[in-house]
């Protein structure tokens, strides 16, 4: 059984996330998410939420990934995390319009750090190529109709954060 | 008639800037400056400022232009504000060394957003390649001379705010 | 009026190609397409065929253009075509992934030669982000399917040329 | 059993190539290196002695995999073969220094072909980031030393040809 | 004579700093590293400890190199620090995966700032080019092991930090 | 002593060519401009006519050079070059709009090839960021003006080839 990590801040998650998610799972047996609490950076959403956001999402986006995909909060080291977990993947995101520069450096960086984990990466649709979770924020912030970006759940959150 | 808005922090205003200006109105009858009033970025001088700058810089540099430029403050979403002047066009500099997959990102957004609006690129012209707000004012703030980067009327406000 | 030529090899052309012509007959008056017969580099099309691809293409896919748009062989400088015709805009596509660095090098050769003359650039829909002639050409030959790249007269003439 | 394509010139392999099947192997059940028979480029080796570089370097390098791996040359588009074959993945290896546009028009354009088949991208060792084919015959044919870039049979067959 | 001052914030010093000094010691005479106090980016240490393990990593790593360097804290712009110490050139390091645009773009502004003085330009090793400050950083703040990145000094200098 | 090759086609001698040779001369005692001849490639100009070009066009731009710069013709590899001539220096320009990625792959190509030979990259002038070889035959080919880009010497040279 492969198991893999895909981590994130998924601050909130988007449908590039959902599309990188469901080739992962051609792959991998089981997969978890793994929802960044980086303690230098004031996240839009608490982790507990951005957690329920994915859950929620790939319910009604996905289902059939439902049963093999894990959902969890963590802190630290991604290399770290995947130890813990026994997951010898990291499943990474590389968008037409993308920063590959920055997604090398962290790869090279993971494989100095834990030579026994690789990282595993896959192409989101090319029309996702333009979505992210900060321009998604920086959008609904001033009303923006983020409903071709997000799934759903995402867009209502981002709704109730900004409409008050 | 064909109106194009160029929007930007212009932060302040730079030869580039003016630069580009110049170029969008050969294409476009009218154009309109935008001036971002970002509400989570500090700028250093207030939009006020930015807007008069713009336009005395205007008036000294290519004072063809204007009768033919508007400069405005905005809030909000870029396109937002496109469709609230009418306006179907958006221009945007590009620099020989530049963040070009920002800028193809901002425009995939755009388009998204507003699929009636369309965004026109313009080459800076080479001397300005390395010209940016930021940098002038990480310059002048040293005392360092921006006098090649910026229109007099920055350079003095720059000096005016560094200089206490 | 304005006037802006559309140059490159259209070999065939592409749903890229009536992408960017759409757009720029949004900004200018009239629009030439100019179609490169470069003697160092031997085309698949000869340039009469391609030019007649390109005709039928827009006669198709953007009628509306039919009027405002001419179609030209020309060979030599771009910028000496666009002296010739009286035009001083050169249109330029834009690829979410594609050789900036190639466009940025010929726009600022161009401007060199030809400082009357500028170089305006627009973006081919995400979703033709992918799209090459060359890239099309190559698929065609082993009988791949062009049908999402080529509008339907390109699809037939590389069908015609291969089937053989 | 997941089923994965590598699919390249290989001429001739080298550490990098070995390199990313390794990894491919600790995702994938089997995996066919397939070596393209282009009939527009001439190769420095013929297909048939490609493979059989291929199939030493791995007895010597990677003698684990030996019994996972099949070699076949193939011809025409890369898709088509995978669907020949049933896979339903391409292998495709990111070096740190690369053409990472390439490799995303590639597999944007294979996706459209086959939607059904999914590029899957591994990153090769650092230390094979310089490393490639055409390098190696380059140096090989002044007489360089390429030991450090292509395993003993691949060195071996670029000394044969090279010293007549 | 010939003096190179190497500027930076060296927060703390890595191995791939060493490699660029050890290199540009081949070329210049003598070098002055120059240790960037930014009034607007606290460091994570000091100017006076950040020159202190320079000065130790050195002694340990290139102790050939102890007599003709030199390293001093600066504020303020680059090239100033330049003129004052009577040096006419920077020495910059290039990594495999790094930002070659913000180099480019700072070395454009330093020319125009002083034309006298030019940027000569250094490969760190491939081995050391997925390695920077702010990424040792970030591992050690999670006890992650940089002893690969670091000279001994600079990671027990993190330790210390990290391990309260 | 030190002693530098700069390799390079040549075909012809550029500005930037002659920028470079200038900022290298400021840091190396002696310069060997060594010009490649390429079995594979078909040069516009035999080497012959390429270093008598580049001599007179380094007598005319940079006199105070003509005594510390050497011209030859080599073949095979650069480092193999380099050895002979016991340099332990390779010059390389740095285009602001170049190819970035190949100067690091040859860099780290040579390195492995001849480690105790470096290479040292400077940047060509802003106003020479546009300027190749390649694009001046091209320009020249068709009756363009390329006296901004190229020497006098270098100039009536494709004239001569391509007014006939």
């Amino acid at each position: 059984m492969t198991l893999a990590v895909y981590p994130g801040s998924f601050d909130p998650v988007t449908y590039g996330h959902i599309d990188v998610l469901r080739r992962a799972a051609e792959v991998f047996d089981r997969l978890v998410v793994a929802v960044l609490e980086n303690p230098r950076k004031v996240p839009l959403l608490p982790s507990s939420e951005r957690i329920e956001l994915i859950r929620r999402s790939i319910a009604s986006e996905a289902p059939a990934l439902v049963d093999r995909v894990e959902i969890e909060a963590f802190a630290g080291l991604t290399v770290d995390f995947c130890r813990a977990r026994g997951a010898r993947f990291l499943v990474r995101g590389l968008r037409a319009i993308s920063d590959f520069e920055t997604e090398m450096l962290l790869a090279h960086n993971n494989r100095k750090l834990a030579p026994e984990i690789d990282s595993v990466f896959f192409m989101t649709a090319l029309e996702y190529g333009y979505v992210s979770s900060s321009l998604a924020r920086e959008i609904a912030q001033f009303g923006g109709d983020v409903t071709a970006m997000l799934p759903p759940p995402a867009v209502e959150a981002l709704r109730r954060i900004f409409s008050t």
